[in-house]
């Protein structure tokens, strides 16, 4: 079981998909780019989605639930963004199949029900929303508005990978209205601040909050301010977006309002989402050669509690009877638990599979250990093992979940630093990026086509110029040119 | 505001979409036939979404999440299903828009990026999750497989109506593979039963739990269940079906596993929904002239308090601080609450709000109340007001609510026991129908071709055969042929 997957150091691509795929996260489909996300893993997007969902409430949000579907007209009205996304859309042209006359028993197209107008299978909803919006709006009173939408999306991209690039992926995406411009930005912020302390605080991941380069930016969005993390292999991944829309959307869908002095005025917009992506980084940044390692306060399983049997039928049933009274106090105290008493299995293979599971905590319970009160309690991001007194148990085990939590956090916080870097000259900037990997601050000098040709020569991207960033004279890398403070750079996912 | 509504009385199809769109549940959109669920309409699915998942869960369901398109030869495997929904497939044909050569700024179709095969929109998922189970079943071990997914479906009908029949919904479809015929025939009713004990318990409308004919079965199944429930204009309307799906999506996709006995066999399967279809049961059955009345256990809002303010600004900090008391206790015993102290409206706006959105509550408190150290408490569904003492409020607003749902029930039950007759000619079954609307029990002599012949003359369709049904001979109201039982006749939504 141990060599169940590819060892990370031998092709980090490979181990990622075992891992996806092995670990019961999500599985291939029948249509090309996407994914079935098995129980496991949707149960940790349920998770996900559950926190997320209550920090989206807590700060004045609704959720409602628009179309899927987006016609032509309305895609492409906004032009930036009918721009960004045309070259990836599914298009529905027809409502209706029918039997194949040369070949009964298949179906074809029905040239007859061709519709009047294509529709677009939402590859985000900002259309759809904003012609919705434009009849709800009326007066300053009508705003701001604060919808999220928990809802599936389609990009038909080239190039996919499990989670972190299917052409199907669930997301949920939030939309709201504001009758002025600060306060749409301090909903652009207040929502990219929600995103951050998601992922530190639930997936004990460490992100830089920043915001795009023109060129990097969303598809009419006049700002995106993005959480950019780092995985193992030193390669970045934007972890999820807040774009500030201005009046674009508004203009596009001429969404006007009176404001309080009877004034007509565009509509302030903003959009923000994180998608089934942020599995893919939570996988990718936490996970080792044995298998997942799923952060305490996500886990769809934090605890297996595994018996050790012997022949001895008596001790059986007192070991049963020890874990079930363990699993009902770690249940009484919110924790997720599964005693696996399943005798098809035996403790070294259901070892390894919970392992391979990234389940937190496992505890393990023969005879021999409840003649001494205790247990033996293995933690799975450092593989340590220790017996444990039965008393106090459920106090040690909700103590424990907490310390692997703040453990996996500074571990990747660890590595982040480590792996993070200035770079002065070109040269030096491409042999961290060869060699070292993982983020690089350099100078730019603040120009798309330096950008671009940087991106073109390293493969290295700006993933954003961090907030409150220091200012700092210097030399943009590629150029020369005067540049006043360092950017992030790294070759990302 | 009381006259918002087109009565019931009146027109009642307008009067159900005046309370779809006035009461702020929905909205129409720009894709034809599609909707757009608001925030309060969408928090109403979320409490009927969290009670039907926590039941499925409780009877060892998992979610998880399978692809939006389904290729068409997939789609056409199982040829019954097949052909069931090949008239309202929405097809995805194409993968790219391109800007149009003749007209900057419009997109249209690239004929480049046409997919090699169509996919179809889901319309149900039978073919793509039996497609992906093959995958997953090798013996009797890896049986049963319990699997819920809440998705978008989309279903092409040509005559639509706000959550009674949309092109797209939402929906949850449960999928499920056994290793006996018997054990999935259980899975069967036992999630028929979860159904009507949720439609009953928590949407407070009685329903009759049946299986359908021949005619009225799913595409695919070898037995639908039912639920029908009956809405105050004496239509019937299907709430939830469960369908034995036999071995035919097994043998569609040859999923075959290797029994206890070492023998191959073909695996049974059963597949489940409900949709946002129970949101326009829960509206008709329940609504009255001024507005929605929500069952209180899945109401977004149980109670609102309306504070009544005279120009006194101490009697207005004393009404606000009680009315926070009350909403505080209110939320301590888990009960949904609002203080709507908004000054830009007066009470009487509230109340009629308020009336007109269902909230089954409403607590008014003003100077002299207070003086008297009392409230005066509203319930929604009989109107009924009566001053009560501030002291055991909060048992007595709980109270309130569980009588509520009571007298919802009853009352809708009552309404059926007068609007269910038996027919045993077909004059007295067209004069009922015509008359006194509602359900009919009639003979009929089990021929498709019959039932085909009735639903023609008299728009009314068998809704099911109850289960449990009385034998009892007869003589079918159209052919005179005999029959051994009646059956539930009605016309239908």
């Amino acid at each position: 079981m141990s060599n169940i997957l590819t060892p990370r150091s031998q092709d980090y691509s490979q181990w990622y998909n075992d891992l996806i795929i092995k670990g019961n996260l999500a599985d291939y489909s029948a249509v090309r780019g996407c994914m079935v996300i098995k129980p496991y893993g949707f149960a940790l997007w349920e998770n996900m989605r559950d926190v997320l969902d209550k920090m989206f409430k807590d700060t004045g949000h609704q959720n409602a639930y628009f179309p899927l579907f987006v016609p032509k007209s309305l895609f492409e009205a906004e032009e930036k963004n009918a721009e960004g996304f045309a070259k990836e859309c599914a298009v529905v042209t027809h409502y209706r199949l029918k039997t194949d006359p040369n070949n009964k028993g298949k179906l074809i197209v029905d040239p007859a029900a061709r519709l009047e107008e294509e529709l677009v299978v939402r590859p985000t909803s900002e259309a759809i929303i904003w012609n919705t919006y434009k009849n709800w709006i009326q007066s300053y009173r009508d705003l701001p508005i604060l919808i999220n939408q928990w809802a599936n999306v389609v990009r038909w991209e080239m190039r996919t990978r499990l989670f972190l690039r299917t052409a199907e992926f669930l997301w949920q995406e939030g939309h709201t209205a504001h009758a002025t411009k600060k306060e749409a930005i301090a909903e652009t912020t207040q929502m990219l601040d929600v995103y951050a302390k998601f992922v530190e605080e639930y997936m004990a991941l460490p992100v830089v909050r920043g915001v795009k380069s023109a060129n990097e930016r969303f598809a009419g969005a006049e700002d995106t301010y993005c959480i950019e993390a780092l995985m193992q292999d030193g390669k970045a991944l934007q972890a999820g977006t807040s774009h500030f829309l201005g009046q674009n959307f508004a203009k596009a869908f001429n969404v006007q309002f009176t404001d309080k002095e009877n004034k007509m005025d565009y509509v302030w917009a903003t959009s923000w989402g994180v998608s089934t992506r942020l599995i893919g980084a939570l996988v990718m940044a936490h996970s080792d050669d044995q298998g997942l390692v799923m952060p305490p306060r996500l886990a769809p399983l934090q605890v297996v509690i595994v018996p050790i049997y012997n022949k001895d039928v008596e001790a059986r049933q007192k070991i049963d009877a020890k874990a079930e009274e363990i699993m009902k106090e770690l249940r009484a105290k919110g924790i997720r638990v599964k005693f696996d008493n399943d005798d098809n299995n035996r403790p070294g293979w259901k070892f390894a599979e919970y392992e391979l599971r990234g389940v937190p905590v496992r505890i393990a319970l023969g005879a021999r250990d409840l003649e001494n009160n205790q247990v033996e309690v293995a933690r799975r991001d450092t593989k340590e093992k220790a017996s444990q007194p039965l008393e106090g148990l459920t106090d040690h085990i909700a103590q424990l979940l907490e310390d692997i939590h703040n453990n996996m956090f500074q571990r990747a916080l660890d590595f982040r630093t480590e792996h993070t870097t200035n770079a002065d000259t070109w040269e030096e900037f491409m042999k961290i990026l060869d060699e070292k990997t993982g983020f690089v601050y350099a100078h730019w000098d603040g120009t798309p086509e330096t950008e671009e040709k940087i991106k073109e020569l390293s493969k290295a991207t700006i993933r954003c110029i961090p907030l409150n960033n220091e200012q700092e004279a210097g030399k943009c890398i590629l150029t020369g040119n005067p540049s006043t403070q360092r950017v992030l750079f790294a070759r990302a996912y």
